[in-house]
């Protein structure tokens, strides 16, 4: 007897149809004894259709209303997919996340779950009953409808499995699992059987975007597998989990991932004096500014320091505006700002223990002829900055370097 | 400082200009120290478009998630009204009916409220907030998600009044006001300022279809006045109170109603022993019909009796049929349908110390050649059973005789 979530996303429920699908795929799949939790979104475009309905009304509604409207996106899917299963015979019972003891801090629009109270899911469980939760809400101590925000649907998921000790938690995506590097960019990029929670993290932070972070997050903190794989077939995908359980070929690096969405801000002429880099990064954190790579290089003649950091092109104009408010306490000659960079980066975790890493990623881009203008590194990861023009043929170079065709 | 509840039904709030309609209205009527909760239901077609979805993913949704998708309705539309509100610069927040504290029994489609914690509804008021309720929808003890069924909006709206000692509830409805008959068919009918509980369900029980009796019965037991308006204008409309505050003119006949959903069934032949009524009223009780006139004529001559009874003429297949299973056990010599049949009553309070009220409108009928079939009486109404194709001509001829032009 296996306990099993599943989550499907909204276009895997956009129709009555595409319903009974999951319906038929689930009673064909399982075992006698399972017990079946479905995870699921608002249908289609449900969701979109809320928050332009929204703006009518108010352009700027009020975060907890919102919550309170698009919450509804998952009840109707909810009701509809058990109703579904009923069709076919197969007693299930839907529940919102309230119903679900899906407990949220008050953060509305981005709620963070700190608890599940799963009793009801279990006894519905115990009494042979197929339970469908909605994805993406949960409830304060006071009753207070919340959302989870982007991805919240997995967390959901993540989180019932925790609460239930799950044997497994499935995500059906459009994608067949967790790869060595982006598909598109990189023809050879091979699935992966296995990976870990701290090298998945490591690949969400350097831009791999299979899963939202929060929900590999909650899964490492909690001990749930989690098995990323495809709605439109049943092939295994990829399961994240704690530590490998079959030992891969090439279990040095797991992952090469890339990210455009990277600004280098340069504050250059700044004094050679303690305190100077507390004051730029605690303003910016103060501004709630997210500083990816740093680096400090001391000019040898002046005493006087450039400093270079990135933050994401999103929060690029922010940060120009708080590095200028800092001149009038601070002396630095100028601060200046590039766009067309972007991020390649190795990820796994066996490179602490396996020297000549990092030179290997190097070699490759030197090899391909791509200029590195940043680097740091992480225990589990290698980052460069390189210029973004190069960035496929740094990809492909980096990948044909540690994946050599046909190693896994 | 007045405490009042306003509910609006679904056309009311069909579009996001209909609710700005609603919000200005509220802002331009309301006293400045005037506590205010809005009720309302699932925007226009809203409903009727999850049902038309609930029937292609399966014709027999089971009904506990038939109120699952439902109650998401309400929640749509009280978002937006709360938003609507704050978009005005006037606070707001919208309630769930389980936020409302709207406990009901586990009836799901047709839950009946059971009590009203309407203390997170006071809290709001308290903290000078607009408070939206979503009607129509409660939830159990064990936190199922109930709706109430027909006109349930009315009932929340009344129930939530009476959680908190409300000074009125408005009901807004597509009609102005309660008047003496049907003002399609009675072009003189007169809308009245005030009308009493028992009256306004006697007439609601013998055909006048403008408020459902279970908000009406709600109001009588915890004392809330209803005031039954119009969306559309700000013109008074009727009073649903306990007692008059004003003595009319003519104050002993309140309304005239008529019924045209009516069916006669005859059962012929039946021999004159004890226990026979019983027999047949308790077998149709069994099968949950409910029955309305009930006649029995004796001949003297044979000792036998015709029983003759009226149904709707949704039960009377399903009446005939429990008839005709009665054969067995006991004897009669036939049982026969008639529909073209229709009722129409008087209804007033003040008929019980005015002798000659049901004469007079025996009278009227008399003089309009209408022939009478079945008559039967309550303390605070008289029914006639007449031909269907009489029916127009009857209700006028009664309102005339009662309420002569100009009184009122």
């Amino acid at each position: 007897m296996a306990t099993l979530v599943k989550k499907f996303g909204g276009s895997s429920v956009a129709t009555p149809e595409k319903m009974h699908g999951i319906v038929d795929r689930i009673l064909r799949e399982r075992q006698p004894d399972d017990r079946i939790v479905l995870v699921v979104s608002a249908m289609g475009d449900h969701t979109d259709d809320l928050l332009t309905l929204a703006a009518k009304v108010n352009p700027e509604m009020p975060k907890r209303e919102l919550d309170m409207l698009l919450a509804t996106g998952e009840q109707v899917s909810i009701a509809l997919m058990a109703s579904a299963f009923c069709a076919k015979g197969q007693p299930a019972v839907s529940f919102t996340g309230a119903q679900a003891g899906i407990k949220t801090n008050d953060k509305h629009s981005k709620a963070s779950i700190l608890d599940v109270q799963a009793c009801q899911v279990k006894q519905a469980l115990d009494e042979g009953k197929i339970v469908i939760v909605a994805g993406f809400q949960g409830i304060t101590d006071l009753g207070q409808i919340t959302t989870l925000g982007r991805g919240g649907s997995d967390t959901t998921a993540v989180a019932i499995a925790a609460g239930l000790k799950a044997d497994m938690c499935d995500i059906y995506t459009d994608v067949d699992g967790v790869y060595t590097a982006d598909p598109r960019i990189v023809p050879g990029a091979q699935k992966l059987d296995e990976i870990t929670f701290v090298e998945m993290l490591e690949l969400a932070r350097l831009g791999a975007g299979v899963m939202q972070p929060r929900a590999v997050e909650y899964g490492e903190h909690n001990g749930v597998a989690i098995h990323v794989r495809s709605t439109f077939n049943d092939v295994p995908g990829t399961i994240i989990r704690e530590e490998y359980t079959v030992q891969e070929k090439n279990f040095v690096i797991r992952g090469v991932a890339h990210d455009t969405n990277v600004a280098k801000i340069a504050v250059r002429g700044v004094s050679d004096e303690p305190g100077i880099a507390y004051k730029i990064f605690s303003a910016l954190a103060e501004a709630n500014i997210d500083v990816d790579m740093i680096v400090q290089s001391a000019s040898a003649t002046d005493h006087k320091n450039d400093i270079l950091f990135t933050v994401t092109q999103t929060d690029m104009v922010e940060a120009m505006s708080v590095i200028e408010s800092l001149k009038e306490t601070m002396h630095f000659d100028k601060a200046d700002i590039e766009v067309n960079v972007a991020k390649v980066s190795i990820v796994g975790a066996g490179m602490l223990g396996s020297p000549g890493i990092a030179a290997g990623m190097f070699g490759a881009l030197a090899k391909a002829n791509v200029n590195i203008d940043v680097i740091s590194t992480s225990e589990i990861s290698v980052s460069c900055l390189v210029p973004e023009k190069d960035v496929k043929t740094a990809v492909n170079a980096i990948h044909e370097h540690f994946f050599p065709e046909g190693a896994k």
